[in-house]
């Protein structure tokens, strides 16, 4: 009998964007069997996807409450033992909270909740049973970032000295500028998406980031958020100055307007001996600067790299890894947590690092708020 | 009942580099249900291999004949449809025709086979039957080598006046100057490799993609091959003059001995209005210019892009895409092909593209030998 | 008889690093003369520097003072016109104030002075009287920021909506972690350099960057800065927080511990149509970015830059141009601002931006020594 | 009294593209005096330019004979000593052949004439002279360029086993599809421009670089030439397969119809042990490659640079040098071997450089016209 985690989706049917990436992430290292689930609050589309998948209609459900009930119900070794929440933000919380409760582990798209409050609760229920909780900061995936948190883990750059941490975009370019459309869009609207829109769907990547990469807390934070307009009411627009644990000092800088920008999240670590810095588009490149030697770029795959880093690798090197690597890499590191197997520190972003995502997102909205003052993260 | 394609793999076992990126190809976009097949000749890998993924054990076979035997005792509904062939070059001809003889739809890894008659062979076969047979020249499948197709096709760049084509990687120096290495590595022994090393398994893709995107025949070559040492008998470093359908002239280079350099195929077309040029080690760039504009550079998942192009993009711009969706989208390609749907050419690489891949070794092979003369293609 | 400007020099002799960068750069255009002047306070320094340049004897002189008294009875015809003052930083105040009471246009290394104080006064005595007076923030003179700040004001971008600005560098990062080189050099001994080290010597090109490039005004400011160890007085990292007179936000960063960094001068300003990129290392490409076309390289030379930015290319494109054009051009402005001759705004930087930085660096330190607060220019 | 070398001009007035470049070099390390000569055969431009310059106009001359009588007859301490020739090319012969005979060092644009015949005949009267020849293949200039040069001597990349120099231009595009433009460019005039455009431009150019850098000469050459139209007389497109002194292989690859490029010089040496690459139009990076470590890039300035890479940089790293840096090095040179000074060989390119780029053209040519066949150069 196959050794394979029984998934569980809720959302990511056919109408989704992001339900292919977790897929196919799923069964990148075979560790995953995709059994059922609800994909779509349409019904329609939540069978058709089933449909597509191949699926026994049996294990398809109209909402989230009749599947924990019904799976709960088969046998252990039939049983949905892992969900995928890919549903919108306010949604994380409930379903969440509601599969811990029954003993299904979690794989949380991010950010984790609404609230603080929420994260921190949902860490609770987490840390009082034997499960595995992961929130897919999936661009931690990626081989490169692994090596580069290795490199600093081991003192290559020395000292951290100062950070730089940002993520820009341009998209809601199209959108901010149009009185109708802001005011329309679930976006921008407080009540979908909380007290945040540039901080909860970006910002957060490069806090998360930043924290992995240094193995070091953020302790203190200053933020200078922007509206745009006054009609509306959440961030699209961020600088924040932070202090680190070590008291060294830097940035995170998160956009969603830098018109013509995708997908922007860099991030740069100067340390006392080196510096390292990585971009998300051009993920298979990562540049260690000296002030000695020439400058290096360290890419997939080469015997160089740290074996974190070359875990995920499948290909001899050259062939591009993209998103879909990254996020097999996070599957990867989920299976093995959940089967008791050894995994190293960073295979995949916890919930932890959710509740720290969280607690960065409500300081910076007070600091800005409060006119731009200094804020400790808890 | 899913409407997907039942496939079997023949090679492509736990113990294969290239399994994994046929498996999570063929998932990618729901059309393929793997089967069985004969994942490696080693009994043990076989069945680890088919355990792993959760195979039907009854669908796990010794060898390529024992699986066509039975898959063709098997109901219409069950049987595996089609078969991926990753085996060594040498093997790629006896399976196929045998596969293609029985029935079954093809997807072959290249080259096609080790002479152009048993490529002909194939072809002369599959046109007899209503199957598909694709060979998978993978980087064909990126979208930005799509996107180049269709602009040229377009007449953007207007009539094509110059083309260079290039394949460099620099594995095969840590064996070539070792005289052990380069005596007892079958990559460079005729019997299995053929009577190229370079050419086969590099300048065909080189070739292929040269005539993709151009839409264009190549009509006839002067190559200059170097053995480097004179008991290496085949092929590592590879200069072709070529000279196109239209008259316009150009290169095609390949080598195994640029040191350091990992996978990089590029191509160049430059034509009366504008030029187009790709790298496969950065293939989300496509760089377009003009005398008398910017510079400027297509990426994938933009409106401004083609039909074609825009087709296998998943995620939103910004996303990386790598080699796994390059082989993804020609996996969808040949599955529309199988089930009769609309596909637009260029969206697999096909056994025509098999058989010019194969005169192309031939003929550059004896150019070499006759003193570097220039010799027509078929 | 040649209408050429008769220049001098106080500092710039051959133990001097810029020396040559102002003298190749007056050159350039063919609109200097250069007569005498004191390039060094080492009178062997200065007479050999004198005797390599070819110059007469009678023109060198011992110190300032001397060259500005010998130097105002010679005939108009013969006289040095204009001095450009190449000198330590606390001398710039002393020198500049003297020449121009007597009557000679200026050029200026920056900082412009060690105080605001100091700056306003200079900049009062050279409104005055009739002369030219330029700082030369020399990355200016590249064709694509002339180009950027064109598009700009062309309103090509739209709406300035946010802008980041940066400088880093490494070199600090020898000697700043030695406690005897950080206590004994004298970029970091307050006597010398004033109150900033970072600030005065690269954030002041940032912030200059920013407010030429946007054709706006750094409304406030609030700055955090890092002194990295507490025997430092100066800092040698510097976070900035902005806003534009138009309400916009952004950063300025600068910092001199960005190990193996060497002189990123990077500005982005993103607007509601598009935005521009330019960084100095790589001076001759400037990226366009819009929402719905593919990104634009723009470089020198072609017909589709502006005319302020063609001015001072002097080969066709393709040949890369340096900060030695930068210069250049730069020094080709002061020559027709000197001779009346008609020329555009940004030209070359004025005797307002050099008060304009002054004010920056004594607001940033200011708002940094009293809690990061917000601080209005004047 | 100066040392420095008085220099004339034949050619490069206000209506010339290159004198700038010339003038700016001359005078970047105070090794010359320019102090008169023929800038133009326009007498209008002739005296303006010498006007402009500010030059005695005692020293300017109508033509270059009458320039020879003159100067002849000046005493030595002021006589011109040295010239540069700057006129077409069908004129660089008679030209340089003068001025040698009558005891002036030589500086030539190159091609160094219009046939292998003429330039041996320079050469030999050179040699018979106690005389410098230089031939302006500036690109040698760049510290990069140089660094190369040094790592492949000093063995750093092994043996040399493949080579690929490239030269890329699109410019003769907007000419060359116009049948009155072709038929009447003086670049397409074999009457003016000798047996060959496109390698007499710039294929020479890739040719040099390539023996440069390897230290080692080209020793036959198969070349396939491409007029585009047949009513053009002249090559526009090139493609040669080179076989080294060695015995290795390679391409030197240029053309003027490679749309929208602009001047791509690129050159890459693939070794045993590594591989370097460097770009003309990014000239400040040097491209270290090997199979064991992470890609290196080498940027001037940086003591882990060879001395020859080092001379030539005027400030610290991160200030970007550009052609006039390149040309200024060259001078420099040439002024070190005028005066007898010691100087490293690659620091000009001499007449056997402008002897070899000869009979490269000529032996292209000729291997084009039979058929394509391998033809040894002298």
């Amino acid at each position: 009998m196959s050794n394979k985690i029984k998934l569980g989706f809720v959302g990511g049917g056919n109408d989704s964007l992001i339900g292919v990436l977790h897929k196919v992430a799923a069964v990148m290292f075979d560790r995953y069997d995709l059994i059922g689930g609800v994909f779509s609050s349409n019904k329609e589309v939540n069978v058709k996807t089933a449909n597509d998948l191949g699926l026994d209609q049996s294990r398809i459900y109209n909402d989230f409450e009749e599947m924990i009930d019904a799976e709960s119900k088969i046998d252990l070794s039939e049983k949905i033992e892992a969900v995928c929440i890919l549903t919108p933000n306010f949604l994380h919380f409930p379903m969440a909270k509601k599969f811990l409760e029954n003993g299904f582990h979690v794989i949380c798209e991010k950010p984790l909740s609404i609230s603080l409050k929420q994260a921190q609760e949902l860490k609770s229920i987490k840390d009082s049973k034997n499960l595995v909780f992961a929130v897919t900061h999936t661009y931690t995936g990626y081989p490169m970032v692994r090596q580069m948190t290795q490199m600093i883990s081991q003192g290559i750059i020395g000292d951290i000295q100062r950070v730089d941490s940002t993520y820009f975009q341009g998209w809601i370019n199209d959108i901010i500028h149009d009185k109708d459309k802001r005011n329309s869009t679930w976006r921008l609207n407080p009540e979908v998406s909380g007290i945040s829109s540039c901080l909860a769907d970006i910002g957060t990547h490069a806090f998360n980031m930043l924290e992995l990469v240094c193995g070091m807390k953020v302790k203190k934070i200053l933020a200078d958020l922007n509206n745009l307009y006054e009609d509306n009411p959440l961030d699209i627009d961020v600088s924040v100055l932070v202090r680190m644990e070590n008291g060294c000092k830097g940035t995170i800088r998160s956009t969603q307007i830098a018109t013509g920008l995708e997908n922007n999240l860099n991030i740069s670590v100067y340390g006392s001996k080196g510096s390292l810095s990585w971009e998300q588009e051009n993920p298979n490149y990562l540049y260690y600067y000296t002030n000695d030697k020439p400058l290096q770029i360290l890419k997939p795959g080469h015997p160089y790299n740290s074996k974190i880093s070359l875990d995920g690798t499948k290909l001899p090197a050259g062939h591009p890894e993209g998103i879909f690597d990254a996020m097999g890499n996070i599957y990867r590191g989920v299976a093995r947590a959940i089967r008791g197997e050894k995994n190293e520190k960073g295979e995949f972003p916890t919930i932890e690092e959710g509740v720290r995502g969280m607690d960065f997102i409500e300081k910076a909205v007070e600091s800005n708020e409060n006119g731009n003052i200094w804020l400790e993260l808890e």
